[in-house]
């Protein structure tokens, strides 16, 4: 820890004034619940400066977990609190299996074991671990039983909020759905949220999955009972590596890592075969559509796991991740990486996941150039990361031409994840 | 074991009189040495009647190994007889890492593994385990290591030797051979074989790849150093079900086996990923050219790997397996399963692999389809394969139109495998 860096002390006061003693909030004001990855990326932060204080983390998103072993995206440890949509929309309470606390009926990308990995790599607790992995494999089991729908060799996401929800590779997903239903969701339920990042449209759509997952108690037997169903590549490569430090952890505990370490190599090995040379990129699959590479930042997610060889790495990085035509820095849009490529359509500079840069899709790529032996690379972009949130906060996501914070500001995973990048 | 079928007595005359006292030779003549797979179907036949027997099968194949694990496709055991090409194509003396004994430079489809299992099955004897099993694991970690030449998530074959030599599905790679090699393979060595199966010219190709493999020691780095690259569906298929095999074997001995298992089911979802819905098949890979069905058998040996859901083994089953236009018995053409579809211009009922019925080929399809659940389509097939060797005996292969009895006649596997069927 560069300690003396001056973003640390900030970085410290945002997450510390987003605590609720229970968990940290997301950001001071929108995000009053505990989100998944949100938590988990704090986690990771505190592993840096505060490990016990990271383990509470992630004891209170466990207590959301659900009896076949789903780990939820929200937990509402309070119900009465100001944010729309609330807990009413799930109604897990009525859900076979849900915990006594209300959560939502969708899981996230399984950021949690890496984020465990790294409070124990910072300060091992035996017991800490004895207590969380047997929910993470139980979690990590049932993404690998019930979310596989076809034979890609990779887990299926349900709806966009288990990714990153409005990004255009599911654009077409959404379009697709029967205006019927998102009338019925749209005018039977009033939880349209009024902030301008996903569209009305948009949420209205989310809406209408919900509805239709909520009658089959959130567990679709198969893709066609699932109104949207994508193999999205950003959720599987994490999930690769979240199977890696888990198999990391049991063996820790003195084993039984074997099938986590097994399914790391499977998930890889099939996160491999979707390979396009032309795009130097890898092919997303929508499970009621096509497949093909989306021209968004999840094409590249199989760096994170170490999918490419180092020749592979270096023309992803060289005409994808770093192009200035695509992802990479540009005269007009210096700030890297966009969520979308700026060759796309579909690029929108200061839409949510339709174009700004995140600090944590950065976090992401960081690892995996390192991963992938481009260490030069890796640290460039961890540098103008740093230069970024220097120059502009710990921002939710930023405009890529000017380096604007936008949507939330003092938000927690953008702080977090600047201690992990500054240690 | 129905030991009064009227196959039994036979099938026993035909192992005895082809048993050298070392190994079984894989037919009274025309092949004198130890053939890789020819051994571990002579193994899986006599683990049904003398286990001992089988398991001296085993043993002699394994001294052929290589210092870096391969095991070869032909053992030399007598480097005299009369048999072209002999040891001598291969120079494997003048190798590093060979073993004493004379051997080629090729390995062969794995299937020695699930071999040693049915003779553990049928007679469990730790000692004998503990002395095969490091050598086939090592052999199975050198074709993981040695092997691996594309994003596939599967192995590389280098010969067509190397499974089913003159398939159809090879030709358009054979082609691609540059015509001097050729001309120096043919004109500077003369083991062009007389025999009508392979042709003189795919002959001259097969010893022009020996040629260009021999100058690297037989162990080309890439696929680029080797001149004829191919992801065989058959051999890959086999190797995953040996790699589950091993797993359970070393289960046996105590444990070690994650590897060889994790391993399996990687090479299933990499097959996996390959189904082709028009064809109703699996889209094999030419590492120098294209991916694609190859309307040979082999397109349909994912199923003995488990790979295909029941859904997708009932339309491998229906489209191409016992499609009358295809693979399966029809009016002109009774005898099942032929080796290429009957579709396919390739289609040649006399000629080797290009068309005839093989009863290996039958007995990996049995078990496929009993491990799919379709049991009733595998017990036809199997009825239908006795049959066959009730009519026309144990010969090398059979002409699906009158199921004549077509190259070495008391071939070993054949009476072998017939003798695992009746069990």
């Amino acid at each position: 820890m560069t300690s003396a860096h001056s973003l640390v002390g900030p970085a410290l006061d945002v997450l510390e004034r987003n605590d609720t003693g229970l968990f940290v909030k997301p950001g001071p004001r929108v995000y009053p619940f505990q989100w998944n990855w949100d938590s988990a990326f704090v986690a990771l932060g505190l592993a840096r400066v505060d490990p016990e204080r990271g383990r509470r983390e992630v004891r209170s998103l466990l207590r959301g977990r659900w009896a076949d072993g789903m780990v939820p995206h929200i937990v509402y440890h309070d119900a009465g609190a100001d944010y729309s949509p609330g807990p009413e929309i799930w109604g897990s309470a009525d859900c076979a299996g849900a915990p006594s606390v209300a959560t939502s009926g969708l899981t996230q990308s399984p950021v949690l074991a890496t984020a465990v990995r790294a409070l124990h790599e910072a300060d091992a607790d035996r017991e800490f671990l004895e207590e969380v992995l047997p929910g993470i494999d139980a979690w990590h089991r049932w993404l690998e039983r019930d979310r596989t729908f076809d034979d890609s060799g990779l887990v299926a996401i349900v709806h966009p909020w288990e990714s990153a929800d409005n990004a255009p590779r599911f654009d077409a997903a959404l379009a697709r759905l029967d205006p019927s239903e998102l009338a019925f969701a749209r005018s039977d339920r009033k939880h349209l949220a009024d902030d301008e990042r996903p569209t009305n449209v948009e949420y209205g759509r989310y809406l209408a999955i919900v509805d239709r997952l909520r009658e089959r108690g959130y567990r679709p037997a198969s893709s066609s009972e699932a109104p949207f169903a994508y193999v999205d590549l950003a959720f599987n490569a994490i999930l690769a590596v979240a199977e890696e430090d888990l198999a990391f952890l049991l063996g820790e505990l003195g084993g039984g890592g074997e099938r986590a370490a097994g399914r790391a190599a499977c998930l890889q090995t099939a996160l491999s075969t979707r390979w396009d040379e032309t795009n130097a990129a890898y092919r997303q699959r929508d499970l009621h559509g096509d497949d093909g590479t989306s021209e968004t930042i999840a094409d590249l997610f199989p760096l994170y796991a170490g999918v490419p060889d180092e020749q592979r790495a270096r023309k992803l990085f060289a005409e994808s991740l770093w192009s200035p035509e695509r992802f990479g820095p540009s005269e007009e849009s210096p700030w890297a990486v966009t969520t979308v490529s700026k060759s796309s359509a579909a690029f929108d500079p200061r839409r949510y996941w339709r174009g700004p840069v995140w600090i944590n899709v950065n976090w992401f790529l960081v690892r995996g150039l390192r991963r992938c032996a481009l260490t030069d690379e890796a640290e460039e972009l961890r540098r103008h990361t740093v230069r970024l949130l220097e120059m502009s906060g710990f921002a939710e996501y930023y405009d890529p031409r000017t380096g604007e914070a936008l949507g939330s500001r003092d938000f927690s995973w953008s702080a977090a994840l600047a201690l992990d990048l500054l240690a």
